[in-house]
Protein backbone atom coordinates (compact mmCIF):
# COMPACT_ATOMS: atom_id res chain seq x y z
CA UNK A 1 0.00 0.00 0.00
CA UNK A 2 2.72 2.74 0.78
CA UNK A 3 3.42 5.00 -1.93
CA UNK A 4 7.26 6.85 -1.14
CA UNK A 5 7.83 10.06 -3.38
CA UNK A 6 11.74 10.55 -3.15
CA UNK A 7 12.34 13.93 -4.49
CA UNK A 8 16.44 14.54 -5.41
CA UNK A 9 19.24 16.20 -7.80
CA UNK A 10 19.03 14.77 -11.43
CA UNK A 11 22.15 12.90 -12.58
CA UNK A 12 22.40 9.86 -10.68
CA UNK A 13 23.34 6.67 -12.66
CA UNK A 14 20.58 4.29 -13.54
CA UNK A 15 22.33 1.25 -11.78
CA UNK A 16 22.03 4.07 -8.43
CA UNK A 17 18.47 4.44 -8.96
CA UNK A 18 17.71 0.81 -9.30
CA UNK A 19 19.51 0.15 -6.20
CA UNK A 20 17.66 2.89 -4.38
CA UNK A 21 14.69 1.48 -5.43
CA UNK A 22 15.43 -2.04 -4.31
CA UNK A 23 16.37 -1.45 -0.86
CA UNK A 24 13.97 1.23 -0.31
CA UNK A 25 11.53 -1.41 -1.33
CA UNK A 26 12.87 -3.78 1.15
CA UNK A 27 12.75 -2.05 4.37
CA UNK A 28 9.47 -0.37 3.65
CA UNK A 29 8.34 -3.94 2.74
CA UNK A 30 10.24 -5.40 6.66
CA UNK A 31 9.48 -2.36 8.59
CA UNK A 32 5.79 -1.60 7.08
CA UNK A 33 4.61 -5.62 7.14
CA UNK A 34 3.59 -5.18 4.01
CA UNK A 35 4.20 -7.33 0.49
CA UNK A 36 6.95 -6.11 -2.28
CA UNK A 37 3.76 -5.53 -4.86
CA UNK A 38 2.24 -3.20 -2.66
CA UNK A 39 4.86 -0.73 -2.45
CA UNK A 40 5.08 2.20 -5.08
CA UNK A 41 8.60 4.23 -5.35
CA UNK A 42 7.97 7.36 -7.69
CA UNK A 43 11.52 9.55 -8.52
CA UNK A 44 11.12 12.92 -9.14
CA UNK A 45 14.42 14.43 -10.30
CA UNK A 46 15.08 18.26 -9.94
CA UNK A 47 17.90 20.16 -11.73
CA UNK A 48 19.81 22.52 -9.92
CA UNK A 49 18.39 25.19 -10.85
CA UNK A 50 14.81 24.36 -9.59
CA UNK A 51 16.96 23.16 -5.70
CA UNK A 52 17.26 26.13 -3.59
CA UNK A 53 19.02 25.86 0.14
CA UNK A 54 18.64 29.05 2.17
CA UNK A 55 17.40 31.05 -0.97
CA UNK A 56 20.08 30.38 -3.28
CA UNK A 57 20.09 27.52 -6.04
CA UNK A 58 22.24 24.58 -5.46
CA UNK A 59 23.01 25.77 -9.51
CA UNK A 60 24.23 28.74 -7.54
CA UNK A 61 25.97 27.23 -4.80
CA UNK A 62 27.67 24.97 -6.75
CA UNK A 63 28.99 28.05 -9.00
CA UNK A 64 30.33 29.59 -6.10
CA UNK A 65 32.32 26.52 -4.34
CA UNK B 1 -11.20 25.14 -5.38
CA UNK B 2 -9.86 20.90 -5.18
CA UNK B 3 -6.44 20.12 -6.66
CA UNK B 4 -5.65 16.92 -8.45
CA UNK B 5 -2.67 15.86 -8.96
CA UNK B 6 -2.26 12.81 -11.44
CA UNK B 7 0.93 10.68 -11.60
CA UNK B 8 1.55 8.49 -14.48
CA UNK B 9 4.09 7.05 -16.82
CA UNK B 10 4.48 9.00 -19.65
CA UNK B 11 3.87 8.25 -23.18
CA UNK B 12 -0.30 9.52 -23.35
CA UNK B 13 -1.09 11.41 -26.36
CA UNK B 14 -2.53 14.61 -26.25
CA UNK B 15 -5.86 13.65 -27.17
CA UNK B 16 -5.79 10.78 -24.42
CA UNK B 17 -4.87 13.62 -21.62
CA UNK B 18 -7.23 15.88 -22.58
CA UNK B 19 -10.14 13.61 -22.34
CA UNK B 20 -8.30 12.35 -18.78
CA UNK B 21 -8.55 16.47 -17.92
CA UNK B 22 -12.24 16.85 -19.19
CA UNK B 23 -14.25 13.55 -17.88
CA UNK B 24 -11.83 13.93 -14.92
CA UNK B 25 -13.09 17.62 -13.94
CA UNK B 26 -16.41 16.44 -14.74
CA UNK B 27 -16.67 14.32 -12.14
CA UNK B 28 -14.94 16.30 -10.00
CA UNK B 29 -17.52 19.38 -9.83
CA UNK B 30 -20.52 17.17 -9.95
CA UNK B 31 -20.03 15.31 -7.33
CA UNK B 32 -17.70 17.56 -4.96
CA UNK B 33 -20.53 20.78 -6.27
CA UNK B 34 -17.94 22.85 -7.31
CA UNK B 35 -17.91 25.28 -10.41
CA UNK B 36 -15.20 23.91 -13.58
CA UNK B 37 -13.15 26.86 -13.29
CA UNK B 38 -12.15 26.08 -9.14
CA UNK B 39 -10.85 23.14 -10.17
CA UNK B 40 -7.06 22.50 -11.27
CA UNK B 41 -5.64 19.42 -12.71
CA UNK B 42 -2.26 18.58 -12.90
CA UNK B 43 -0.37 15.84 -15.10
CA UNK B 44 2.75 14.00 -13.28
CA UNK B 45 4.11 12.21 -16.13
CA UNK B 46 7.12 9.80 -15.22
CA UNK B 47 9.79 7.73 -17.03
CA UNK B 48 9.67 4.00 -16.16
CA UNK B 49 13.04 3.83 -14.90
CA UNK B 50 11.44 6.34 -12.16
CA UNK B 51 8.79 4.40 -11.33
CA UNK B 52 8.86 0.74 -9.43
CA UNK B 53 6.59 -1.64 -7.96
CA UNK B 54 8.06 -4.46 -5.82
CA UNK B 55 11.66 -2.75 -5.73
CA UNK B 56 11.66 -2.92 -9.56
CA UNK B 57 11.27 -0.24 -11.96
CA UNK B 58 8.62 -0.48 -14.97
CA UNK B 59 11.72 -0.28 -17.38
CA UNK B 60 13.26 -3.56 -15.61
CA UNK B 61 9.53 -4.89 -15.47
CA UNK B 62 8.60 -4.45 -18.76
CA UNK B 63 12.34 -5.66 -20.03
CA UNK B 64 11.12 -9.16 -18.19
CA UNK B 65 8.01 -9.38 -19.62
CA UNK C 1 -0.42 2.09 -12.17
CA UNK C 2 -1.60 6.08 -11.68
CA UNK C 3 -1.89 7.48 -8.62
CA UNK C 4 -4.41 10.44 -8.58
CA UNK C 5 -3.76 12.65 -5.35
CA UNK C 6 -6.94 14.58 -4.49
CA UNK C 7 -6.60 17.71 -2.32
CA UNK C 8 -9.70 19.71 -1.51
CA UNK C 9 -11.06 21.36 1.92
CA UNK C 10 -12.51 19.12 4.25
CA UNK C 11 -16.06 18.46 5.17
CA UNK C 12 -17.33 15.78 2.32
CA UNK C 13 -19.32 13.25 3.80
CA UNK C 14 -18.02 9.20 3.62
CA UNK C 15 -20.76 9.16 0.68
CA UNK C 16 -19.12 11.93 -1.53
CA UNK C 17 -15.95 10.79 -1.03
CA UNK C 18 -16.88 7.04 -1.81
CA UNK C 19 -18.83 8.28 -5.21
CA UNK C 20 -15.73 10.63 -6.04
CA UNK C 21 -13.33 7.52 -5.75
CA UNK C 22 -15.43 5.14 -7.40
CA UNK C 23 -16.25 7.68 -10.58
CA UNK C 24 -12.54 9.17 -10.29
CA UNK C 25 -11.34 5.37 -10.86
CA UNK C 26 -13.69 4.42 -13.49
CA UNK C 27 -12.49 7.11 -15.81
CA UNK C 28 -8.78 6.73 -15.04
CA UNK C 29 -9.32 3.01 -16.22
CA UNK C 30 -11.32 3.68 -19.62
CA UNK C 31 -9.29 6.66 -20.51
CA UNK C 32 -5.85 5.29 -19.32
CA UNK C 33 -6.82 1.69 -20.50
CA UNK C 34 -5.21 0.03 -17.16
CA UNK C 35 -7.28 -2.21 -14.81
CA UNK C 36 -9.59 -0.97 -11.94
CA UNK C 37 -6.26 -2.25 -9.13
CA UNK C 38 -3.89 -0.58 -10.56
CA UNK C 39 -5.15 2.65 -9.83
CA UNK C 40 -4.53 4.31 -6.07
CA UNK C 41 -6.47 7.60 -5.17
CA UNK C 42 -5.39 9.47 -1.87
CA UNK C 43 -7.65 12.53 -0.38
CA UNK C 44 -5.90 14.91 0.87
CA UNK C 45 -8.13 16.89 3.54
CA UNK C 46 -7.33 20.66 4.42
CA UNK C 47 -9.24 22.70 6.88
CA UNK C 48 -10.17 26.41 5.50
CA UNK C 49 -7.01 27.90 7.76
CA UNK C 50 -4.56 26.32 5.46
CA UNK C 51 -6.11 26.95 2.06
CA UNK C 52 -5.40 30.58 0.76
CA UNK C 53 -6.76 32.05 -2.65
CA UNK C 54 -5.31 35.55 -3.41
CA UNK C 55 -3.51 35.20 -0.11
CA UNK C 56 -6.42 34.78 1.96
CA UNK C 57 -7.37 32.10 4.02
CA UNK C 58 -10.31 30.16 3.07
CA UNK C 59 -11.59 31.01 6.89
CA UNK C 60 -11.17 34.44 6.70
CA UNK C 61 -13.17 34.38 2.81
CA UNK C 62 -16.14 32.75 4.49
CA UNK C 63 -16.17 35.11 6.99
CA UNK C 64 -16.25 38.18 4.71
CA UNK C 65 -18.83 36.61 2.52
CA UNK D 1 19.73 17.11 -0.03
CA UNK D 2 16.64 14.57 -0.63
CA UNK D 3 13.43 14.86 0.36
CA UNK D 4 11.53 11.52 0.76
CA UNK D 5 8.12 11.52 1.01
CA UNK D 6 5.92 8.11 2.19
CA UNK D 7 2.38 8.13 2.60
CA UNK D 8 0.50 4.56 4.21
CA UNK D 9 -2.41 4.20 5.99
CA UNK D 10 -2.30 5.83 9.83
CA UNK D 11 -2.06 3.42 12.72
CA UNK D 12 1.64 2.67 12.78
CA UNK D 13 3.62 2.89 16.20
CA UNK D 14 6.08 5.14 17.11
CA UNK D 15 8.36 2.60 17.20
CA UNK D 16 7.85 1.53 13.70
CA UNK D 17 7.84 4.53 12.69
CA UNK D 18 10.82 5.20 14.27
CA UNK D 19 12.63 2.77 12.78
CA UNK D 20 11.42 3.51 9.15
CA UNK D 21 12.72 6.46 9.92
CA UNK D 22 16.41 5.47 10.78
CA UNK D 23 16.78 2.60 7.76
CA UNK D 24 15.12 4.33 5.26
CA UNK D 25 17.81 7.70 5.68
CA UNK D 26 20.66 4.57 6.07
CA UNK D 27 19.60 3.45 2.69
CA UNK D 28 19.12 6.58 1.03
CA UNK D 29 22.94 8.27 2.24
CA UNK D 30 24.35 4.67 1.81
CA UNK D 31 23.15 4.55 -2.18
CA UNK D 32 22.58 8.47 -2.97
CA UNK D 33 26.27 9.09 -1.31
CA UNK D 34 25.01 12.03 1.11
CA UNK D 35 25.32 12.34 4.78
CA UNK D 36 22.56 11.86 7.45
CA UNK D 37 21.51 15.61 8.16
CA UNK D 38 20.93 16.44 4.48
CA UNK D 39 17.99 13.63 4.27
CA UNK D 40 14.50 14.95 4.70
CA UNK D 41 11.76 12.44 5.63
CA UNK D 42 7.80 13.22 5.55
CA UNK D 43 5.49 10.84 6.43
CA UNK D 44 2.06 11.00 5.57
CA UNK D 45 -0.62 9.25 7.37
CA UNK D 46 -3.85 8.57 5.45
CA UNK D 47 -7.43 7.42 7.00
CA UNK D 48 -8.69 3.95 5.50
CA UNK D 49 -11.56 6.35 4.20
CA UNK D 50 -9.05 8.26 2.12
CA UNK D 51 -7.16 5.59 0.38
CA UNK D 52 -8.78 3.64 -2.60
CA UNK D 53 -7.52 0.93 -4.60
CA UNK D 54 -9.93 0.01 -7.54
CA UNK D 55 -12.09 2.66 -6.52
CA UNK D 56 -12.92 1.16 -3.58
CA UNK D 57 -11.90 3.19 0.22
CA UNK D 58 -9.74 0.65 2.43
CA UNK D 59 -11.96 0.88 4.84
CA UNK D 60 -14.29 -0.53 2.72
CA UNK D 61 -12.28 -2.83 1.46
CA UNK D 62 -11.57 -3.93 5.09
CA UNK D 63 -15.32 -4.08 6.32
CA UNK D 64 -15.90 -6.46 3.15
CA UNK D 65 -13.11 -9.27 3.83
CA UNK E 1 -2.21 30.00 -12.16
CA UNK E 2 0.77 28.70 -9.89
CA UNK E 3 0.23 26.78 -6.97
CA UNK E 4 2.38 26.36 -3.34
CA UNK E 5 2.60 23.70 -0.84
CA UNK E 6 4.09 24.78 2.13
CA UNK E 7 5.16 21.91 4.23
CA UNK E 8 5.93 22.48 7.99
CA UNK E 9 6.15 21.67 11.66
CA UNK E 10 2.62 21.89 13.27
CA UNK E 11 1.66 24.60 15.54
CA UNK E 12 2.18 27.92 14.15
CA UNK E 13 -0.43 30.09 15.24
CA UNK E 14 -3.37 31.50 12.87
CA UNK E 15 -1.71 34.77 12.77
CA UNK E 16 1.49 33.16 12.06
CA UNK E 17 0.13 31.28 9.39
CA UNK E 18 -2.13 34.21 7.79
CA UNK E 19 0.49 36.18 7.68
CA UNK E 20 2.71 33.39 5.21
CA UNK E 21 -0.16 33.24 3.15
CA UNK E 22 -0.26 37.09 2.54
CA UNK E 23 2.97 37.72 2.09
CA UNK E 24 4.07 34.77 0.25
CA UNK E 25 1.00 35.55 -1.86
CA UNK E 26 2.28 38.75 -3.13
CA UNK E 27 5.81 37.59 -3.62
CA UNK E 28 4.57 35.09 -6.07
CA UNK E 29 1.95 37.80 -7.68
CA UNK E 30 5.31 40.31 -8.31
CA UNK E 31 7.95 38.13 -9.27
CA UNK E 32 5.57 35.56 -11.55
CA UNK E 33 3.58 38.28 -12.61
CA UNK E 34 0.56 37.00 -12.22
CA UNK E 35 -2.86 38.15 -10.38
CA UNK E 36 -3.59 37.36 -6.32
CA UNK E 37 -6.52 35.04 -7.48
CA UNK E 38 -4.19 32.97 -9.66
CA UNK E 39 -2.51 31.68 -6.56
CA UNK E 40 -3.53 28.97 -4.28
CA UNK E 41 -1.28 28.13 -1.26
CA UNK E 42 -1.97 25.36 0.85
CA UNK E 43 -0.41 24.47 3.81
CA UNK E 44 0.10 21.07 5.19
CA UNK E 45 1.19 20.19 8.99
CA UNK E 46 3.47 17.75 10.51
CA UNK E 47 3.75 16.19 14.07
CA UNK E 48 7.07 15.94 15.26
CA UNK E 49 7.31 12.76 15.42
CA UNK E 50 6.38 12.40 11.49
CA UNK E 51 9.23 14.52 9.94
CA UNK E 52 12.66 13.36 10.73
CA UNK E 53 16.54 15.05 9.40
CA UNK E 54 19.37 12.68 9.63
CA UNK E 55 16.79 9.58 10.19
CA UNK E 56 15.77 10.69 14.01
CA UNK E 57 12.65 12.39 14.13
CA UNK E 58 12.02 15.62 15.32
CA UNK E 59 10.42 14.79 18.72
CA UNK E 60 13.56 12.74 19.14
CA UNK E 61 15.91 15.28 18.43
CA UNK E 62 14.09 17.53 20.76
CA UNK E 63 13.77 15.24 23.30
CA UNK E 64 17.65 15.21 23.09
CA UNK E 65 18.58 19.19 23.44
CA UNK F 1 12.55 22.64 8.63
CA UNK F 2 9.70 23.94 5.95
CA UNK F 3 10.19 22.41 2.74
CA UNK F 4 8.05 24.38 0.13
CA UNK F 5 7.05 23.19 -3.20
CA UNK F 6 6.38 25.97 -6.37
CA UNK F 7 4.61 24.36 -8.78
CA UNK F 8 4.18 26.70 -11.68
CA UNK F 9 4.18 26.17 -15.91
CA UNK F 10 7.56 26.25 -17.24
CA UNK F 11 9.12 29.20 -19.44
CA UNK F 12 10.35 31.66 -16.13
CA UNK F 13 13.65 32.98 -16.91
CA UNK F 14 16.29 31.51 -14.46
CA UNK F 15 16.91 35.19 -12.98
CA UNK F 16 12.78 35.23 -12.31
CA UNK F 17 13.33 31.88 -10.69
CA UNK F 18 16.37 32.52 -8.34
CA UNK F 19 14.47 36.26 -7.75
CA UNK F 20 11.42 33.80 -6.53
CA UNK F 21 13.31 31.20 -4.35
CA UNK F 22 15.35 34.52 -3.05
CA UNK F 23 12.43 36.45 -2.07
CA UNK F 24 10.54 33.46 -0.94
CA UNK F 25 13.08 32.26 1.76
CA UNK F 26 12.92 35.47 3.26
CA UNK F 27 9.66 35.58 3.51
CA UNK F 28 9.58 32.03 5.50
CA UNK F 29 12.65 32.47 7.84
CA UNK F 30 11.14 36.05 8.74
CA UNK F 31 7.22 34.50 9.31
CA UNK F 32 8.04 31.23 10.21
CA UNK F 33 11.23 32.38 12.16
CA UNK F 34 14.06 29.75 10.80
CA UNK F 35 17.13 29.90 9.60
CA UNK F 36 18.04 30.39 5.99
CA UNK F 37 19.78 27.11 5.63
CA UNK F 38 16.65 24.95 7.34
CA UNK F 39 14.33 25.97 4.44
CA UNK F 40 14.06 23.89 1.10
CA UNK F 41 12.40 24.86 -1.99
CA UNK F 42 11.61 23.08 -5.05
CA UNK F 43 10.26 24.36 -8.17
CA UNK F 44 8.04 21.93 -9.96
CA UNK F 45 7.70 23.23 -13.92
CA UNK F 46 4.66 21.50 -15.83
CA UNK F 47 3.77 22.34 -19.62
CA UNK F 48 1.17 23.61 -20.52
CA UNK F 49 -0.33 20.37 -21.68
CA UNK F 50 -0.21 19.05 -18.12
CA UNK F 51 -2.14 22.02 -16.72
CA UNK F 52 -5.68 22.27 -16.81
CA UNK F 53 -8.48 24.59 -15.20
CA UNK F 54 -12.39 23.84 -15.97
CA UNK F 55 -10.96 20.90 -17.53
CA UNK F 56 -9.16 22.17 -20.40
CA UNK F 57 -5.23 22.23 -20.51
CA UNK F 58 -3.35 25.83 -20.80
CA UNK F 59 -2.06 24.99 -24.12
CA UNK F 60 -5.75 24.69 -25.71
CA UNK F 61 -6.93 28.15 -23.48
CA UNK F 62 -3.81 29.64 -24.56
CA UNK F 63 -4.95 28.63 -28.53
CA UNK F 64 -8.04 29.84 -27.94
CA UNK F 65 -7.77 32.88 -26.97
Amino acid sequence: MPIIQVQMLEGRSKDVKNNLLKEMNEVVCRILDVSPNQVRILLNEYSEENWSIGGISKADLSKNK
